[in-house]
């Protein structure tokens, strides 16, 4: 298959106009200029070529319930949500997770990071979207060993259900919820399952300062100075939010190779702090981008995330300059998940999203167009693995009509009316 | 012409589902819940229907350059703009705010309350557009006499403009920037004008920390105690900013009954600081949104200034519900504007915007779903008086790919090979 971009944004090698892509068995085979008769005959043309976005941090079953808890602290919205997932079927979890795939594929977003409990509906669900997904049962055994047990088993049925299936663009991960959920025990059995079985690990790390102060009180020392101490750390662990990180903290991470998630939205509306993004990437530490749920943003849209944290570094007085915020969305992911990924180049995989002009991108000034001025409504085309799974408004893979109705069906007869009798 | 909408979000009287709407001469004529079989067979059938936004603060032409000043505080971004300016023709004028308009039309925006220079340009494109425009030549004397003659003289050859020519969806405003560029005898002029010929005026307010101190050390009073202390304000200016207000200030403004544009994102992106909006709506302050440059922003998206302005409010621990921002979108601007637009009820111009669900509206919690997870990519058509001026992703009274590439060709032929020359 052949592509020909007017203009190719590249996380890390530039801008590159007027090249051809040369795509086979869904990998990127070549890029060039020089292009023949036949080649350009045949070439789907594109305006704009970015590769997908990645969303590194959600929880995607919980789109089902969006609009539903607004406006509290994360202290007061957890037990509020946490109500509503008690009476969350596995169905649900499977149409919640699909309606957010839907959303995502609109959105560029070709590769999702996810922790959650009915994690193989959630399986079954990005499976059948097309988009990349690396899950993890979420884990939490609050120092109990009788817990702590049941966890780790749901974790091993959990990676036997995607080893057994044919999940061919999943990868499962493990999941500890959080330091100040999980014990020390539990954490070092991760550390472990994941050296032995060659697993990333997804977390949560530092979102609000009270989780800080839990841990400092608990251990004596802030959640990344413990991880540090325990051997946690090696460069495999996704840790999402680290919103509440001393200097130190940012050294460790930094020295270990540890990748953070920024939410932006997510941080902003659960009133939990501005995570020190500029000092994070002075220091080098590996930065990826995520929305968190819908429910704490109420969004899946990366742009979003890109402009909302720009600006908020902005009315400190900080600059992120927007090729970082592109490569938080790409590059940086795919070097975090180990994959080749989040690059236009060649012997990546051709997980690709087309964009077109419209009047927000004129004029057009590369990076700084697509991270400040770009919204979904200029994205006109979503390929994973050189699959075209989203075309002029049309989902070419799945049927989004019907999960929609479905999702919204779900919704009134169950979580909602169960709400309006509480309320 | 026959509307059925499954939902009208209306800004005060609540959410209508199922309802039909009658529009006659652009007017709302009637709007219903009984239908009979030819209204619903000749009805154009829309899934959400809402008032057209307001862009209540914008400076159109910048669109021209958007991109090229990045990453300064006000008063460092303000100097090279101007340097910019100086080098834009009458014809650059017109390109950049028709630039502008198609994408407020392709987002939503059907009014647009603009201040720049060459404004019969701005009013030749707004016209053309189909769009509503208040529009203001924007003064500054500097305490200059001969200056402010000057500036009198350009704002009566704009009345004049304006009122010689067929401009039907267009008034004229007066535009003195702001107290601290202004002197009181030109602010006293403005609102002699203001009285004796029934306009509205449009000024800058209080945006930094900086003018407010340099107008505190002038006149000895801070810029709205000033206003009030000269006798300016009567409920008939529109104030844009409002970031640095005191107490003291707010209840002016809300015993005046003048109004205040909120513009989140340019305040962020400037450094300039977070205007006192929840105090704002506490206090009764009739309070508008806009979007002000791209320059600035980098966009003409209110739905983005919607979400932007929530989530720091709640990154504060403040809550703005979000009803008050689609207020501040639509029906506070209708009544600033002394016209009935802004709101769905009989007597209203028939401006009106169309959303399709989208997985992101999903499950749809009307206001909620709205302000916190709408973006363009829902707009399917819109309309002002009336007439369909965009539906489908097609514009149907300008040529707006014409336009795109004469913008971009001004932009590279003028403003970004100067700007080039001077790197």
């Amino acid at each position: 298959m052949y592509l020909i971009a007017e203009h190719i944004l590249t996380p890390k090698r530039g801008i590159l106009n007027n090249y051809l892509l040369v795509i086979e068995n869904g990998t990127i085979k070549q890029i060039r200029r020089r292009k023949s008769v036949e080649e350009k005959r045949e070439a789907k043309e594109v305006q704009i070529l970015i590769p997908g976005l990645v969303n590194s941090h959600t929880h995607l079953p919980m789109s089902l319930f969006r609009g539903t808890v607004e406006d509290f602290p994360l202290s007061e919205w957890l037990p509020k949500v946490w109500d509503i997932e008690k009476r969350l079927s596995r169905k649900d979890c499977y149409y919640g997770a699909l309606l957010s795939l839907v959303e995502c594929t609109r959105n560029g977003i070709t590769t999702v990071c996810d922790m959650y409990f009915h994690e193989e509906e959630v399986a079954k669900a990005v499976q059948e979207s097309g988009l990349r997904g690396f899950l993890s049962y979420g884990m939490i055994d609050l120092g109990m060993e009788d817990l702590r047990e049941k966890e780790l088993e749901e974790t091993m049925k959990f990676l036997d259900y995607i080893s057994g299936e044919k999940f061919d663009r999943i990868k499962a991960t493990l999941g500890p919820h959080s330091p100040y959920t999980c014990s020390k025990e539990l954490l070092l059995e991760v550390k472990r399952i994941s050296k032995e079985k060659n697993l990333k690990i997804q977390m949560h790390i530092s979102e609000t300062e009270e989780e800080v102060m839990e841990v400092k009180e608990r251990e004596g020392l802030r959640p990344v100075e413990y991880l540090e101490k325990i051997g946690f750390l090696s460069g495999e662990e996704i840790l999402s939010h680290g919103v509440h990180l001393s200097e130190r903290e940012i050294s460790i991470l930094s020295m270990r190779g540890s990748s953070v998630v920024h939410n932006p939205i997510s941080n902003l509306k659960l009133s939990s702090g501005v995570a020190p993004i500029s000092e994070m990437v002075e220091r080098g530490v590996n930065l990826l981008l995520g929305t968190d749920s819908a429910v704490s943003n109420n969004s899946l849209d990366m742009f979003q995330e890109m402009k909302v944290s720009s600006l908020v570094m902005r009315s400190m007085g900080k600059t992120v300059p927007p090729e970082r915020y592109f490569q938080m969305a790409t590059s940086n992911a795919g070097k975090a998940l180990g994959i080749k990924i989040g690059e236009v180049e060649v012997g990546y995989r051709a997980d690709l999203v087309f964009l077109e002009k419209g009047p927000n991108l004129v004029p057009f000034e590369g990076y700084i167009s697509l991270v400040y001025s770009a919204n979904p409504s200029n994205i006109v085309g979503v390929m994973v693995d050189g699959e075209i799974l989203f075309q002029e408004g049309e989902y070419l893979r799945i049927d989004a009509e019907r999960i929609l109705r479905k999702a919204e069906r779900r919704y009134h007869d169950g979580i909602r009316s169960e709400e309006d009798k509480m309320g």
